[in-house]
């Protein structure tokens, strides 16, 4: 099928580009000897995961129990809960999850660990705990060193569940070039501290999980971090972009859209609004980039129209053109659609239904 | 099934609520005369859009064509989709819409409206139009007055089409209370202008079609308008109440959340974020309201965290706690649920798939 014969708004993914990025992320974590866990809330798709995997990766993250039993049809072995599972009725399909691969759940909690310690040796089934640290971003986690330690050991002691190691998300550093090698340093500095706690506690941290996007290439700058679940990395976005992980030329995934309005002077209006980009937020102004004029503005959206501001905007664009957006965010872009297109060329080489999405338990 | 059975993050519905929305609109456009025309983009639900025809809706409104395809469910007599079909793919599915249902168009070019009733002519159905004026929020829509009778009469002497009127969108009124009352005379009066050069110009509106959620109590002062679509009065939400059409006992659908973390002092995080809620903004801070906690601020989102933000916190609230949040924004957050559920009281009453989430084409 060619591009042309897409309907919009499409999401549609270069997977010269796609490919290229799954490559450089799977030699640099080899070369470090570092642990890819990617996070699949990016992508949303079993068939991507399962290509992660054949690329190296030790196994998938995601965020929520139904997340899991989605990423399970990927063959996924190793399988991380990057949230804590609370609730009789997630621990009831957490469980069912555990006996098909090896899982493993973060929790910043002895309630969530103790649910879920209850239910898995109930059940029979042995599930690995992180012990969630806050390293700056202050949204969930334990403090590193004493209180993460203390957190370890009770783990320890339950059945039903082992400690595997600790987990952090170092989201509180947004851009590498402004202050991300000083906060990295204070991230691994505490890091280490917790470790050598843990150890003299008489306990071992097989996995210590961390890695956020603005951070991806210098996780092994990170003492003691032995494994990374980087998400966004396949794809990109401008968010990426303007965190300086990756360029414009690294970013994969658009949205294909239509022109359906130049009635009011200066702009044409698009068939996406909220309800296909999102409405995230990026560090600069606009909703996006239209890469056939990146020299207008993509100002504001609806649910379902984009406004494009540009000088002489009937002049270039006419009802019927098709435009291409990269969006500020793609991993809540893909949540908003039911299936996207794989393309090389002007060629739509594949078409994955996004069976990911809207998971929210 | 009581509510404590249901997992979270899940929107439920106060049926009570709800069907006293729904009413008040009913008597409100019976009293005045108007054709109710709700849109279906707040709720997605064919059964919902059957509850509203029963009370005396003439027909739904929809933003697409895929959106068109699941309301014919509702066993809908006129329907119109608020938004020019453009594209070959598009014009195809319009058309078998049209063989099942009275569909009308709004259209703001002579393009958009060339394609619609050369599809509709060819396949041998009839489909009505109206033309879409900008009446101040500047998204689509011709000028009214010269531009809009001009695209009246190009529409009116194609073949497979036959202008219905005129539709515009008084988005640009965001606050009653602020400049509500002097906009919509502005408006008004533009409308009626338009209205004498149509007449002056041999052609009649059956249809004049508008409204919005700020002005849905004031649509009657419009003179010569005797259509409304409104979308959000069935739930109402934060926005809705700040823009002072409704009050907060008004609303109809919150989002049942759990409490999974009260590690940060002084906050407690849901498991729930801009995956369940959107990250639509409301005109004061923050993304929702607690109602279990009014004082709280629901200060940040991730796409799976709620941050709320309220002193002593661990005091208040614990990990495994259920809170329900009043979101800024209906409509958004149904696109992001594969169902909801109507309750009354504790029990829950209805199970409704969101058939109508996703359909951006």
């Amino acid at each position: 099928m060619h591009i042309s014969e897409l309907d919009t708004p499409a999401i549609v993914i270069d997977l010269d580009i796609m490919e290229r990025n799954l490559c450089r992320m799977a030699d640099y974590t080899a070369q470090h000897r570092l642990r890819l866990r990617p996070h699949s809330k990016t992508h949303k798709i079993p068939a991507l995961g399962a290509q992660q995997l054949a690329l190296g990766a030790v196994g998938l993250s995601v965020a929520k129990v139904s997340e899991a039993e989605v990423m399970l049809e990927a063959g996924v072995q190793e399988l991380l809960i990057a949230y804590p599972v609370i609730g009789a009725l997630k621990l009831a399909r957490m469980v069912e999850v555990a006996r098909k691969t090896q899982l493993t759940i973060s929790v910043d909690s002895l309630e969530s660990a103790q649910g879920i310690a209850a239910a898995a040796f109930k059940a029979g089934v042995d599930i690995g705990i992180l012990v969630e640290m806050d390293v700056g971003l202050h949204r969930v986690g334990v403090t590193p060193g004493k209180a993460a330690v203390g957190l370890a050991q009770d783990v320890s002691k339950l059945k039903g569940i082992h400690l595997e190691g600790f987990a952090f998300y170092p989201g509180h550093i947004k851009d590498w070039t402004a202050d991300g090698p000083q906060k990295m340093a204070a991230l691994s500095e505490a890091i280490e501290e917790t470790l050598h706690q843990l150890t003299a506690a008489g306990l071992e941290a097989r996995i210590v999980s961390g890695g956020s996007t603005p951070t991806e290439w210098h996780a092994h700058e990170v003492k003691g971090m032995n494994e990374v679940r980087p998400g966004t990395y396949i794809f990109n976005d401008r968010n990426v972009v303007l965190s300086g992980a990756c360029s414009w030329e690294d970013c994969a995934a658009t949205i294909l859209t239509t022109v359906v309005s130049t009635s009011v002077d200066d702009q044409f209006v698009i068939d996406g609004g909220s309800k296909t980009f999102s409405s995230d937020k990026s560090a600069e102004p606009g909703c996006g980039i239209v890469t056939q004029a990146k020299d207008a503005l993509f100002d504001r959206m609806n649910e379902e129209h984009g406004v494009v501001v540009l000088k002489g905007a009937r002049d270039r664009f006419k009802v019927g053109d098709r435009v291409n957006v990269l969006p500020n965010h793609i991993c809540v872009a893909m949540n908003l659609h039911e299936q996207v297109y794989g393309i090389r060329g002007e060629t739509v080489e594949s078409i994955w239904p996004v069976a990911g999405r809207g998971k929210l338990q």
